[in-house]
């Protein structure tokens, strides 16, 4: 087990979970609705007495996977309360054609589009049903731009507990079908994600419901603080300098952070790896704010692009992802959805993999950073690939053509060939 | 490596590898089109000489991961010749909420959705890239109802091997845009699956390509056999008393029966599990077989089912798939369209796995034999879930409903709720 203290992020201040479930009381007192939350709180640990669970030969020893794998860093009490839906390590793929591409021999992918719900946010949710089940909670919702609520209903499901989606309902079908089939309680909303996250909040208020709204409940940092575990145990015990982070609500960019920042504490490592955070031009709030060196972040009240996922007018852990680029010395760059376009069939015909566009994001920004010479081709590089383009068939449609049917004849073959 | 011989499962005669390539010459010389294949080759290992490699501690020391892992009973020369793609073990389920619905206690699911393009296929895929890349081949072709087609075109991009598909244009989108985004030369065909089989190994002749057809190239059933080598590992080198097979071609049942059966001529098991084949009712031409006890597989012109993966009218791999039924005394069933689209949901709404039609029948059919008393609640059963309900969400949205969108409000919500 691991016991736990929750630090806010922006007093400092620590807090008993359980007697405090959410924000920091304190710095949440003056919150506005449609804005980065304040006082988002850091699970802290006792790091100094659990370091030796993560030695080499402590984890050559440790036969648990998935999440269940780093307990003793986790705010669960039993590798029991996961569920059995279970988030193994994903592969860190070489992808040795796309280095020769890009001139980054150490370029590596981590490919999240393999998880049981076909996307990143499965360590978020399977985290957020350990904690509810632990503290015997029956209903836990979410809003979601639909990764996450998919995720969540998955995750819920395999353990009979009920799960209350708000997603909106322009979302792409593909996610809002596996939302429904994993028998959540589907509410489509008319609207933005960022309006059913307000929503979400109120809903759960009212009918005491266990909240997962990401950044919101702390432990959805928790889970996604894994995949940083895992790479670190797939380059054999060292940190990249870079990840590079599809950036929407700036979850992610903090759960990376928290997970290499985790290793330091327990000197696992020597230094947190750069991030770069990648948004859609047409939804940048964290680049602007990271390139006017603004102290507040901006929220964009229309964003436009086609990468639902990362679709997020405001970013609720914006001022996590602030620190954290700050902290490692990252940086943030957007991308147009012709660059997000042509990023998935370029890392699908160079590699195989079959990304959804805030996945093929990571490519986009990265191709940029190499180009402009902030990534170095000498320099260890993660790209996150966060969800599959199985999710939103209609955006790779726009990437690739699918040829004119023919006849089955063998004269018809010569001619779709040219020969 | 793995030294092997060819073995025609009809004559029984022994062939060389590359002489031969694809089917026994003498029992395919009358081989007629749109007719289950005769002179099927199976691939045959020195298994005394291999069989240490599989023992319990040698196998707890390998480290490969993937096709690797099984190199010593595989057609393949080095490891390095697998694409990076990696198909690893997929997990084994334990499913709980199922196993009490279903009073299956010892109930496991093979969850190969979360294969790399998502289907069991790329086992197959992944198995004939190797083989053709150490054959020197530069362009490989299969027909295929979408899903080996989907595994060859991304196991191909991963290594930059050409690949040429012929898939039924009306295949799910979803399949389309996955072989398209792939950079595979995709010819869509006006017609079934069963002539676009026929089509390619027409055309492979004509143009030098290696035909990766299933069945066909007898490769395909040893990559898929690695599925029963994991069971057995998974199930502490147990093997099931029965396992679940989607039946379209035959070739996975093949596949299942020939590592199980490679298993025990290493006397690593004492028996093979009993195969339950599982077909659509619109699409039943080995369950008509089974049950009249017939010779001859008589195919099925017009395949009616949603079931796009099993809908295949001549069941190429038939001869084998019999041979297997009969040896180990196994059993064919037949499910409905409406049975497979509630299995859908079900099995989302109980597991949070989303499987596409094929994988669902499989626990459409498990349903109806523990309900007739075939498949008894002592017994172990594998069920193979060998697809993804990404891949064919117009299917899922047959099994579940998408609530109207309401209004960001929590007046609307408590509406929505009936409370």
């Amino acid at each position: 087990m691991a016991a736990h203290l929750l630090e806010c992020i922006d007093c400092g201040k620590h807090h008993v979970p359980a007697e405090v479930e959410y924000l920091c009381p304190e710095c949440s007192s003056q919150q506005k609705p449609m804005q980065p939350l304040a006082g988002l709180l850091r699970c802290v640990y006792e790091y100094n007495g659990v370091a030796r669970f993560f030695e080499k030969d402590a984890l050559a020893a440790n036969t648990e996977r998935g999440l269940a794998r780093w307990l003793h860093i986790l705010p669960v009490l039993s590798p029991s309360s996961f569920p059995p839906l279970i988030v193994s390590a994903t592969p860190l793929r070489a992808a040795e054609r796309l280095r020769v591409e890009l001139n980054l021999p150490e370029l590596w992918l981590k490919d999240d589009t393999v998880m049981p719900t076909a996307s990143f946010k499965d360590r978020a949710s399977a985290m957020v049903v350990a904690v509810a089940r632990e503290r015997d909670r029956e209903t836990v919702a979410t809003a979601s731009t639909g990764n996450a609520a998919t995720a969540l209903a998955g995750q819920a499901a395999s353990v009979g507990m009920q799960s209350v989606i708000f997603a909106p309902a322009s979302a792409p079908q593909a996610k809002l079908a596996q939302i429904a089939t994993f028998g959540a309680r589907l509410i489509p909303i008319k609207g933005t994600y960022d309006e059913a996250f307000e929503l979400s909040i109120e809903a759960c208020r009212e009918f005491g419901w266990y909240n997962r709204n990401t950044a919101y409940n702390p432990y959805t940092v928790e889970g996604k603080k894994t995949a940083a575990l895992e790479i670190w145990e797939q380059l054999d015990y060292r940190a990249p300098d870079w990840v590079i982070v599809p950036t929407g609500d700036g979850v992610i960019a903090a759960g990376i952070e928290k997970g290499f920042s985790d290793l330091l504490a327990m000197k696992l490592i020597d230094r947190v790896p750069r991030l770069a955070l990648v948004q859609a031009e047409g939804c940048q709030p964290i680049v602007r704010a990271f390139e006017s060196n603004a102290e507040q972040i901006v929220p964009e009240h229309r964003p436009q692009t086609l990468a639902d996922s990362i679709s997020v007018g405001v970013p609720r852990a914006g001022r996590w992802a602030m620190k954290a680029l700050a902290a490692t010395r990252g940086t943030a760059i957007a991308v147009s959805d012709d660059e997000i376009v042509s990023a998935i069939a370029m890392l699908g015909a160079i590699s195989g993999i079959f990304a959804e566009p805030a996945a093929a994001a990571s490519l986009a920004g990265l191709k940029k950073l190499a180009a402009h010479g902030i990534v170095k081709s000498d320099e260890t590089v993660v790209a996150l690939i966060t969800g599959s383009g199985l999710k939103d068939v209609a955006a790779s449609m726009r990437a690739v053509k699918i040829p004119k049917p023919i006849k089955p004849s063998l004269d018809a073959v010569r001619h779709a060939l040219g020969v």
